[in-house]
This record gives C-alpha cells, sequence and structure tokens, in this order.
C-alpha cells in the first residue's frame, strides 16, 4: 500500500473536532475563508506529498547535493518540485492576500506543510525556508526590499535561507561575528562566515536570498550588537542580476535531510558583498525572534511528520509481514502469522501513534494560538493567545522532536534485521529525525527558555492560563465520561499531575526567589519534559472527550474514534505517571551531574 | 585528545574491585593465570585498539564493502587489521591451550573485545563471529571437521560466520528452509537462501566457513526439523580447496556496521554445495541456543563499546568547544566557556557514563557467571551460575542496546549541529548502534524469553538467586554506609524496588497459573525494562559500595571514586525510580495496545 504519509481523518479530527478549525473564521482577517476553501488547500497539499514529493524523497536522500565550480547542484527532480509547490501557494499560503497569498490561518498551513514535511521534508524545507526569510522582510524589511526580494521570494522566483549560526556562534547568537561596514550608498559591506546554511545555495531558482545576521562596524558586544540584513546571492541593480560575492565554501555531509544542502557560505571574500539592514540596527536577535515562534512550531511538525510517515511504513509492513505464530499456537504445520498479530509489535504501534497524533495535536494547537494571537480583534483575547503561545512553543518544538525520534525508532524495531537496510526507508526516517532536537535552538536551550523566561518571565500567568485550560478540560472530561470510557479516571490523573507541576513551580520559583537560579534552572530539561508530558496528556484527553461525544452521533466512525480512546487510555497508563517520578526529581534538587567536575565526569 | 575508547581505571574498576576476576584462578580451568596475565591480555588490547583498529574505524565506514565478479571486497586495511587480531589471539582467547588458545576467562576476553568494538567495530566483529563459529565445531563437530575446519578457524588462517536467517525466517528460525540432501559419501546438499549474513564473503581470509541451519530431506517441520550443517565457501579435499557452489547474491546497504558486509547467500545454485552436520540431526537450533547466551552477551558488551566511544568524543568535545557563558555571567565581553561548564552538558555527560558503566558492569558480571557456569567444580555453584548466567542473558543484551543508543543520542546532542554532519563521529555511533536492538533477539524477543522461559520457567529459581544476592549487595551498603555517601538511602530505594518487581512477577504468574498466559506476556518488554533498571540499580549500589570503602585506603583515586558515587546517586534519582510506575503498569493489566485492531491502530 502506498504511504498515506498521514491518516486523513486524524488530521480532520484534530482540525475540526478538537479545534473547531472554522472558528478562526470569525476572525476579520480569515472571513473570506471556510471549511470549504480549508479542505481545498489541504487537499491539494496531500495530492501534491502523496503524488509528487514522496516519490522523489528516497533518490533524493541517495543522490545528494554536490559543489561543482562554487555552484551547489541539487537533485534535478527539484525544479520540477519546487514548481508544483510555488504553483499550490505552498510559500504564501499563509501571507496577506493584498501580497499575492492565501491568507490561510498558519493552522491549515502548519497541517498542509506536515503532509509536504512527511513526504519529502528536503524538498519541502527549500519552500519553508522562503516563507521563514520573505517573512522577516514583510515584517521588518523596507519599501524596496519587499518590492525587489520579498515579492520574488513569495511568488517563488526566488528562494530564501536564515543565515544566523558562524563556526563559533550556534547556541550563542550573541558571539556572531560576520562584519557590516556601513557605505555612502546605504548599503553595507559583508564579510564573514557562515555554516550550516539549509538551501544556502542550490540551483533551482536564480536567485538565492539570506537573511543574515551580523555586526555593524563599532557596534557593541553581544546581542544588542547584531543586526539583520538582507544578503542576496545575486544582488537586483536597475532590473539586473549581479553576482554578490557570496561563495559556498563547501555542503556537509549529514546524517539525514539529505536532499536539503547545508552549506557553509563566505560572504565577502572580494569585498563586494552588499547587505541590506532589515529592521533597526542592533535589534537582529530581537527581529529574528519573532519569527522563532513560528520556525519552531515548523520543528515540531517537521518532527511529527517524519514520525507519521515512518509509523505508515511499519503499520503496512506490520500487516503483511508473516513470522512466527501466536502464543497459543504449537503446531509449526500452521502458518505464519502477519506480525502484527504480536502483542509487543501492536505495543510498538500504539505507542508511535500515541506520539505522533498527540504531537500533531500539540502543533495544531500551537498554530491556532499563533493564529489568535497575530489576528484577535480583543487584546485581551490576543493576549492571552499570545501567552500560551508563547508557553507551548518549547514544548511544541521539543516533544515532537525528542518522542519522534523514539517513535521512529520503533518504526525501525518493527522491520527487524530489515529496518537496518536501505531495502526499507525506516533507517532514514530514523537519520532525518536526529536533526529536529538540535535545530533551531537544542532540546537544552527549549529547557531553559521554558522554565527560565517562559514560566518565570511573566511571572506565571502563562502556566496560570493554561492550568485554567486544563482544568476546563477535566471538567468537560467529566461531563462526558461514561461506563465504557473511564474519562473521569483520566481526568483525575491529569489533575493530580497538573498540581505536581505547580507544586514543582512554585519550588523551583522560590529557589530563584532566594536567589538561587542555578538551583532553579538545573533541572530545565527535566521540566521540559514534565511540562509536555502533561500538555499531551491534556490533548489526548480532550481527543478521548470528542470521542467519546462522538461515538453515537456518528457509529461509522466508531472504530476510527474507539482508537483514540484506546490509544489515550494507553498514554495515560504509560507516559502520564512518569510526571510523579520527574516531580520528584526536580523537587529533591538532585545535583550529582552539576557538581561532578574533572576526573568524577571520566 | 585521542579517544582513549574505554576508560582504563573503569574497567579495572568492574574487573577486581567489583568482580575480583583474579578469583577465577581458584578454578582449576584457570590455574595458569593471575592478574598478570590478564593485565597482560587487556594491555595489547587496548593498544591494539587504538593504535591500530581506531584509526580505520571511518575509513572503513565510508568506503564500503562491494560485490565484484561474485567476490566481496572489502576494505584493503581489513588485511591488516585481521593480522594483528589473530597475533594477539583475540579469535582463540578463551580457547583450550590444547586446542592453542589462551585459555582466559570469558570475562577476559569480553572486556578485551569491548576494546577492540570500540576501536571498530566492524573489524572486530570478523574476529568475534569466527569465534562463534569455531566454537560451534569445537562443541558439537566431529573429528574431521574439528582438524579441516575449527583448527584453521582458531589459528586465523579462515574465517567463520553464522548463518541462520533467511527471507521468511528471521525472529522464527523454526521456518528455516533451506535444504541439505544426504548423499552416500557422508555429506549433504545444501540448496538455499540465507540473508543478513554477517562477513558471508570476504577477501581477506582465503575460505568463509559457514555454520548454517538447514533441514535435512524428510525432517519434521518446525524446530525439531533444523540442524546445524558447517558449509564452506571452499571445502577441502585432499587438502586442496574446491570452490563450494555459495554465491554471494548481494551486499545489504546498511545503516551502520558498515565495514562488515552483511551478504544475501545462495547455496547451492549449481548442486554442488557440500554440508557437513554438526552434532546431532534435528538439534540444530538447540546446538545454536549453546552459544546463544555467549553471543547476546557480546551484543551488550559491542553495545555497551560503541556508547564509550561515543561518550569520550563527546566528553573531549565538551571540554574543548567554547559556546555561551554561565547563567549568572552577562557581560558579552567574558569569554565563551567550554559547553561542559553547562549543567545540561553535564547532565548528558553522567547520563552517558551511567548507562555505559553500568552495561559494562553488568555484561562483565554475565561474563564472569559464564565462566564459573562453565568450570565450577563444585556442581552447586556451577549449576547456581548458569541459572543466573541464563536469568541475566536477556537484560544484558538488551539494556546496553536500547539505553546505548539514548546514550550515543546524547553524545551526538553534545555536539549540536556539529553532531549532525560526519565532520565529527557520533552520527556514525548512533548509525552502528541501532542494530544492537535487532540482531540475535531483537528487544521483544528477549523480553518473551526473559519472562516466559528464564523467570518462570524454572519455578523461579533464577530469580530467587539473584533476589538474595541483591539482599546481600543491600546488606553490605548498609554496612560501608556513611555520612558523606548516602549508600543505606540507595540500599532502601532499592529494597522497595526488587519487592516491587517480586510482587509483579507473583501476579503475572498466577495470570499463567489460572490459564491467561497472554495476560503473563502481554508486558513482557515492560518488565525486561523494569528488571534491567534494577539489575543495573543493583550493580551501580555495589559499585557505589566499593568505591566508598576504597576512598579512604587510596586517596589519590579520590575524585574517580567520587565519581562513582555520584553517578550511582544520579541513576537512584532518575531511573530507579521509573520502576514503580513501570511495575503498576505491569500490575494494572493495561491492555489498550493489545485489545486493539484493524481501524483502531491507523
Amino acid at each position: 500500500m502506498a504511504n498515506p504519509l498521514f491518516d486523513d481523518r486524524t488530521v480532520d479530527f484534530v482540525l475540526h473536532d478538537l479545534l473547531d478549525a472554522s472558528s478562526l473564521c470569525r476572525l476579520p482577517h480569515f472571513a473570506e475563508h471556510g471549511r470549504e476553501t480549508f479542505d481545498l488547500y489541504l487537499t491539494s497539499c496531500r495530492k501534491l506529498a502523496r503524488e509528487q514529493l514522496f516519490p522523489a524523497y528516497r533518490p533524493m536522500d541517495t543522490d545528494t547535493p554536490r559543489l561543482e565550480g562554487g555552484q551547489v547542484r541539487v537533485h534535478p527532480a527539484m525544479r520540477e518540485l519546487w514548481s508544483r509547490m510555488v504553483e499550490l501557494g505552498i510559500i504564501n499560503a499563509s501571507t496577506p492576500m493584498e501580497l499575492g497569498g492565501q491568507q490561510l490561518p498558519a493552522l491549515l498551513s502548519v497541517m498542509g506543510n506536515a503532509y509536504l514535511m512527511a513526504g519529502n521534508l528536503s524538498a519541502a524545507g527549500y519552500a519553508g525556508l522562503t516563507t521563514g526569510a520573505a517573512h522577516l522582510i514583510e515584517e521588518f524589511g523596507d519599501e524596496r526590499l519587499k518590492r525587489d526580494y520579498m515579492a520574488r521570494m513569495y511568488a517563488g522566483d526566488w528562494a530564501g535561507t536564515m543565515a544566523l549560526t558562524e563556526p563559533q556562534a550556534g547556541s550563542s547568537l550573541a558571539d556572531v561575528r560576520t562584519r557590516a561596514t556601513p557605505t555612502a550608498e546605504g548599503h553595507y559591506l559583508i564579510s564573514g562566515n557562515k555554516v550550516f546554511i539549509s538551501g544556502g545555495d542550490q540551483d533551482i531558482t536564480e536567485n538565492v536570498v539570506h537573511l543574515a545576521l551580523a555586526r555593524i562596524d563599532g557596534a557593541p558586544a553581544g546581542t544588542k550588537g547584531v543586526s539583520l540584513f538582507c544578503v542576496p546571492k545575486r544582488r537586483l541593480i536597475n532590473g539586473t542580476l549581479i553576482d554578490n560575492d557570496c561563495a559556498s565554501a563547501g555542503v556537509f555531509h549529514k546524517l539525514g535531510w539529505r536532499g536539503l544542502p547545508s552549506i557553509a557560505l563566505n560572504f565577502g571574500e572580494r569585498g563586494d558583498c552588499h547587505g541590506y539592514l532589515v529592521g533597526e540596527a542592533g535589534r537582529g536577535l530581537a527581529h529574528m525572534f519573532v519569527m522563532m515562534n513560528g520556525a519552531r512550531l515548523m520543528v515540531g511538525a517537521t518532527a511529527t511528520a517524519t514520525a507519521s510517515a515512518a509509523f505508515h511504513e511499519s503499520l503496512d509492513y506490520a500487516r503483511t509481514r508473516p513470522q512466527g505464530r501466536p502464543l497459543a499456537v504449537r503446531d509449526p504445520l500452521t502458518p505464519q502469522v502477519p506480525i502484527i498479530e504480536h502483542a509487543d509489535v501492536r505495543r510498538m504501534l500504539l505507542r508511535q501513534k500515541a506520539i505522533i497524533e498527540g504531537s500533531l495535536a500539540l502543533c495544531a494547537q500551537a498554530a491556532k494560538w499563533a493564529d489568535e494571537a497575530a489576528h484577535e480583534t480583543d487584546p485581551e483575547a490576543k493576549k492571552r493567545a499570545q501567552l500560551l503561545l508563547d508557553l507551548i512553543t518549547p514544548a511544541t518544538k521539543t516533544f515532537p522532536a525528542e518522542k519522534g525520534f523514539e517513535s521512529c525508532a520503533l518504526a525501525l524495531q518493527i522491520f527487524g534485521g530489515y529496518g537496518y537496510t536501505s531495502e526499507y526507508p525506516a533507517e532514514s526516517y530514523l537519520r532525518d529525525q536526529k536533526l529536529n532536537t538540535l535545530h533551531e535552538g537544542t532540546t537544552g536551550i527549549q529547557g531553559m527558555d521554558l522554565l527560565g523566561r517562559k514560566v518565570m518571565g511573566d511571572g506565571g500567568a502563562g502556566l496560570q492560563i493554561l492550568s485554567a485550560e486544563i482544568a476546563q478540560a477535566i471538567e468537560a472530561a467529566r461531563a462526558a465520561g461514561d461506563a465504557q470510557a473511564p474519562l473521569s479516571s483520566l481526568a483525575t490523573q491529569l489533575e493530580q499531575a497538573v498540581a505536581d507541576l505547580g507544586a514543582t513551580t512554585m519550588e523551583l520559583a522560590q529557589r530563584g526567589i532566594s536567589g538561587d537560579r542555578l538551583g532553579m534552572m538545573r533541572h530545565s530539561t527535566d521540566y521540559l519534559e514534565m511540562f509536555s508530558l502533561i500538555a499531551i496528556s491534556w490533548l489526548w484527553l480532550r481527543m478521548a472527550t470528542r470521542a467519546t461525544q462522538s461515538i453515537a452521533a456518528t457509529p461509522a466512525r466508531g472504530p476510527f474514534l474507539r482508537g483514540k480512546l484506546k490509544t489515550a487510555q494507553y498514554w495515560f497508563a504509560t507516559d502520564l505517571p512518569r510526571t510523579a517520578s520527574i516531580g520528584a526529581l526536580i523537587r529533591s534538587g538532585e545535583e550529582s551531574f552539576d557538581s561532578a567536575r574533572g576526573e568524577e565526569l571520566e
């Protein structure tokens, strides 16, 4: 069976049963839209992902980009795929109509992108990067940059990249060294080296526009001296493109995402690399961070997508691969059974499903909050959505990445020895997935962001609002509870875990207040895990509640909806209980690892 | 700094402080040995691993074996490496002196092999497979096979393989189809297809001897019809080697272990493949399983080795890579600090250390029991050691493989974005590691073996003996406890977890007795995890006890020994507590995944 990439019914369930996507159309910004246009967009994405992107996935993984005579050559299939994505309006799906976009909610563009990423994450990656770069110009660029660069990027004529990282500045972007020297003509001369620039060069589009961080001569050290620049591969001068001195110094060999080149770029080797300031001088990181929630949400969605594609491969294999016999059958003359008949294989399948659908719901919820934060007309509602989005973003980025890696390992495991070979794509999904715990802020960075900024930073407002949301879901679950589905027992379990999270947070806040900031932050990664498990459990409780409410009304969806209930039960039996020991660990202040030094660590 | 592969002091600590390796020399079989010969062997292995094997690791990962004109060509460095391993007596380290071996305890050969595997697992793999195959002939073969084949394999003239798997028979070896037709001359004509045969062909040695499972014509279906054969690539007839019709049909492209080819073999395409029965007809699987504890122990040791090599790379990187500043430092003009200064990086380092040293102790303990099971003179002690070895083997195979994969992912994570590239070997260790949850019985198979056979099979005798061992360690910890090291609190924690395991086991036994075998086995993988976490905690408690006892006597080892204490504390704070929720899960009989069917799983 061809890989469906995602289960359409589940995506629709998350969009409509769980999140009532159409309700976004009450907002003026989305007034032109409705369920019909949403469905139209999703249907196109599904088709493109399955029919065009997916068939090119393995060839692009195998036949990887290379640098030839200063020009990066990518897989020849990419030109056609790029055109198809442009035609479909992937790049500007959420862009305002006045800029030629479709003005769709982020919720829809994220879900559509999830299909594309599941089909071929490298191919879809070119488009996602272009959207991100163009969006930065849209938000902060001047009219000339919008006209000359942004418009051509949204139109798909040119592609874009994010050029942040340097050899000495990865997690610590405050240490960026690339220089920007002002000129009398208004542009800056850029010089410096960037690494890990995804899509940093290619032969798909005639131009590549880098949104790069650099330091204007004389700027102060640290974050306040970092500015954002538009640095095109070819600059547009009087309607003509001329080389802009951005040299590709090498292509990194990567574990996965092999169809999307990661480039080392040298700006200004000949002293002729022009850069154009985007936004305010010294506000480069701040501008970049406006986009960060979106970028991190896309990582979560991609991680979910990769895990989902792997899951469907393993489900198909489990249904068709005969091996062994049921425990009760001793007769070797009976035929072997499909491995899905073995309890442990079903465990590995349901565990993947729990991780993937929990992740999908998390990304979708975050995207909906992003839409509300951007387009709510009521200032209170807008602020509330922004607080929730800020709070949930580290989990939205990390949970799908970390647990999605476990999920991909389970998918591979179902293939047994075959999973270790390139006869099946399980091994490539595992390779692809690992990037997601690293880029756009490592897991460790996300933990510090969650605890230090998002939870503690606003006096706990975000967590209070989320706790109220969870309390509401608990109430709804209790109201919908019936004998068949032990919703109220799940609700009680979640209630306890949330109380535990509250107590843990208070304990950490007290450490912070008493001046022990290290003590507060020591277990930030553990805190992120506890928080994420609870967030996912909250979403599963809501999905189980919706499923219970819907079974009577739509009996044809019975098996599908029972699957949601079973998966919720599984998750509450296996993963939510882990929050108790993580909470105890955090509160204990256990510091063996932190105090270990020198030989003690060898 | 060059990668040490393992910390020598830790290996010595496990061998001598924890396990008193020299005490094995009380057994007549090891009477010729002592600490001095042990050290000599280990020193040679360390040197070979660091100076010869390790430098060839990355080249062999990159420049992989290929099939040319029916002959598999491996990396040219392998011939030299093979000679060095043969010279050092790797292949026959534990073989009796009368067969030309060194008659070393398995404990030493496993620890020596751990260095070699950490240095270059593909290269060491050729030797390990040869030992295993020769050992099968030693145990079950007739004199001619011993003289013609085994002797040349132990001497390193020829290599060996295990040829078990077929396309339709992986986990279910009862379904092997390869045929063996008796001839009047005494040999059998073999025909059939084998897959995933590691080292199944190469151009290092002039011959490759396959120990293959096949079914004699007319044999019954199932396991009882499977026999073991010696099937050489070239057969020896009157002192001359002639082609034996074993065709290499292809080389599998693998995620890792890329220096060791995995081959599809066709036996008897021309009807001229001779096989020689090894042991009794119909006892092939039973014979193979005599070797299985050893093979599974080697998987555990290899998984530990791979994780250890990755750990040392990440430790070195963490000490030398500057990035970011301490939480308390706001001044961007201060230099960046090595990332080991960040608490979360130290957490990732200590977590790897806890997994790796726990795994190492587990493998070493299992190897020591293997030595006692084979060579104890007192029948009671012999039987006791065999029960313990049988019981611990599934955990020895699985824990280092599953947690070692997590460990390798942490090592990669420490490298940040660089870890995703082939600039550093972290990504290759992650790729190598994944095989260990698959081969020699998947994790699911190990769980069923532990619970269904090892725990329940002997009326619980093995678990009773292990529980008594653990009780003894708890008592010793309490006796050694002092204010500095909270040994007695660790002891109490472990006591509780063991009681929990006992109660869980009783509950499952009752399900089995009442005829609910599926209910007993449903959570066998979870049971294996719970069991493994407790076994590792037991070993950490013993190591912490020994460290506490030694600190006063050897103050120079202070930091080293304090490292053991801290790591034990870390493990007891983070991982042992997880057994409570796993135990509750198992006892609850949670069956959502097992009852999920059809659409419910989609």
